[in-house]
């Protein structure tokens, strides 16, 4: 069933980039118009997403600004902010708006400048990321992400034996994938043995398990499923799940299953009347290597437990028979916090279109992708298919 | 025509708080739950504004932090920044939301913490305020939004005569209304001597045209239309206008016409198959004084260059025959920044039914409310009725 249809999709490279918040948007959203042949007098709305603009360069309010610089002042215009998972809600809303008749038309998309380009070293934005986990039970514990997703792996570890060979294996396999991306951040290859022997960040992470901090920006052109035919190459976007889990971590009664994501995925196959099974691969939220198997395992792609073993076997790599991460995924592809919602749309878009060369899944007819925000407390799962 | 219908509304008082963001929302959100007489559980989603928590307290992702305050753990949840008209914009979505059946009934609300109970001071938190002006072309000349409003407002007086003392009655006005209402953060009145008498801000405004920084949150439950008579006292929502304005300042064709309220407004009314002439009062985004007087003229209320004349002749009082901002406005009744769109609707709700004791416009049956954000960039105008 369709709810609605990508109709265009482009994005930056993810990497060091010295535009502005808005220049860099423009980018990816003037290529988001060309891909999809429009003009902006025929987009009718803008939502979209940045997180931490306000935190790293004093610059809020950024819808109006970032749609006076793509022809779109006039048009309602929403910024949302949910931490990592920031412009899949702003995807999520659009769909919504356009599935109900609001609008026909709407560009959606995200942008962020994490690097030290803006000005702001490693440690101050490791305090700026930090404000999306719990402001009373966490930051003042000293808490930071990475040392989030350590607890929740901890626990994956002591229920289901994962180890850190087997994340090391998921580091290793979205490497490889990104070599295949000229949009990556990171264009080079890894080893198990390099991954474990990179300094300790949080146990049972090690560097290299750590996704980095990315400029970037990607957008797509949602539109109507009456209007999609007059496209060429839409996408069917034909479930879009959304949930939220409690916080902080301690109130969570089963913190490694990660529930806001299995809510999610539900809603999102129901939607589209289908189920894990028939997905020819996924896009995940891998912002460390442990995030990926906890993933891997709440959108059904492997049993509870099996996500490690799955990642060390290549059952998730390229050529396995449960894909995940083609475009080298947030470890490889790189993490600029507010694109990275909708640069997981742009590479469903791309796959299913059969447009992605040598990192082409063959045949893809329907795909998943799973975004996740804060202590693990927001997810959004979306599933896209071939148009029929 | 019935969009939607808030059934319960709520606010804490505006001023100076201790508590965190979050016990801050809860107030607002638990004091609309009785109102409305709802249990959590009947709660879908929740639409979330704050604008500056990630600058002020380093807290983001606060959507599902407030959730689990709340006992809405699990819903979805999204926060929305949009400036000063932050809340608004989550207003207009829910009501998109219910009315297109996605949800039944939401929780819509806001919070902010400006005062220096937050660790922060009159000139930092100036400069965070001054994020949502533009980054590039308004933020480097050291424009702060006093200045903005003031360059609007020096415009409207070259264009129309409106005078510093006209302007002064805005403020005498908001500050008697605001005695009336027990959530205001001012309680006291003024005069024009004692307005023109203040120091100058930004020419045109002394320090008595300025609205103050407040702390506060407030919080509304929107319901569809066939639920809406399951409960006391629905109030019907009949049209959300949204319209952006192209930014920087020095872009717009006639600054001091507020272009983005004018679309919205017209949006509003039409959606509601109403006019200005029907609306019985206006809560109109009163930051400065001049801001008001071009509000009231973009929502239809006086004729371009009477809004400073109507001011002075008492036709903007509580006894006049267009009432605006009977809740004290955010002259009077404060200005934290994510609260004040949906206090706006709790102040048009309260007094649709009648509700607001000697602050009360006898008789309303139609009334609007403006909410404006950034360098007159946002402006959400929303009207509500009586329920048919």
């Amino acid at each position: 069933m369709t709810r609605a249809s990508v109709v265009g999709a482009d994005m930056t490279t993810f990497g060091v980039h010295e535009s502005t918040l808005s220049e860099l948007f423009a980018e990816a959203a003037l290529g988001a118009y060309d891909d999809a042949g429009v003009e902006p007098d025929e987009i009718d709305a803008l939502y979209f997403g940045n997180a931490m603009g306000g935190q790293t360069e004093n610059d809020t309010h950024l819808a109006p600004g970032v749609a006076s610089q793509v022809g779109l002042a006039g048009v309602p215009c929403q910024r949302y902010e949910d931490a990592c998972a920031t412009s899949a809600n702003a995807f999520k809303n659009a769909v919504e708006a356009v599935e109900a008749g609001i609008h026909d038309t709407v560009l959606v998309g995200g942008v962020e400048r994490c690097t030290p380009e803006t000005g702001l070293g490693t440690g101050e934005m490791t305090r700026i990321f930090a404000s999306a986990s719990d402001r009373h039970y966490e930051q003042p514990t000293g808490l930071t992400f990475p040392g989030v997703f350590a607890l929740l792996t901890k626990r994956h570890m002591y229920e289901h034996g994962t180890t850190e060979e087997q994340l090391a294996h998921v580091a290793v396999k979205n490497h490889a994938n990104g070599t295949r991306n000229p949009n990556a951040h990171f264009g080079k290859e890894t080893t198990v043995e390099e991954v474990l022997d990179s300094p300790i960040v949080a146990d049972p992470f090690h560097l290299m398990d750590c996704c980095p901090f990315s400029d970037g920006a990607s957008a797509v052109i949602v539109t109507n499923d009456d209007r999609a035919d007059s496209f060429d190459d839409p996408v069917d976007v034909s479930g879009v799940g959304h949930a939220t889990d409690v916080v902080p971590l301690s109130a969570k009664p089963v913190p490694h299953a990660t529930q806001a994501a299995r809510d999610a995925a539900a809603q999102a196959y129901e939607q589209a009347r289908t189920s894990a099974d028939e997905m020819a691969f996924a896009e995940v939220h891998d912002c460390f290597t442990g995030a990926e198997v906890m993933a891997s395992e709440a959108i059904g792609f492997f049993e509870d437990g099996e996500g490690g073993p799955a990642a060390a076997e290549g059952r998730s790599s390229m050529d396995g028979d449960r894909p995940i991460n083609p475009s080298g995924g947030l470890k490889a592809k790189g993490h600029p916090i507010g694109a990275t919602g909708t640069a997981q749309i742009v590479e469903l878009t791309e796959q299913l279109r059969g447009d992605t060369g040598e990192r082409q899944i063959d045949g893809a007819e329907k795909a998943v992708a799973h975004n996740l925000g804060g202590d693990a407390a927001t997810t959004v799962v979306s599933v896209m298919e071939v148009r029929g």
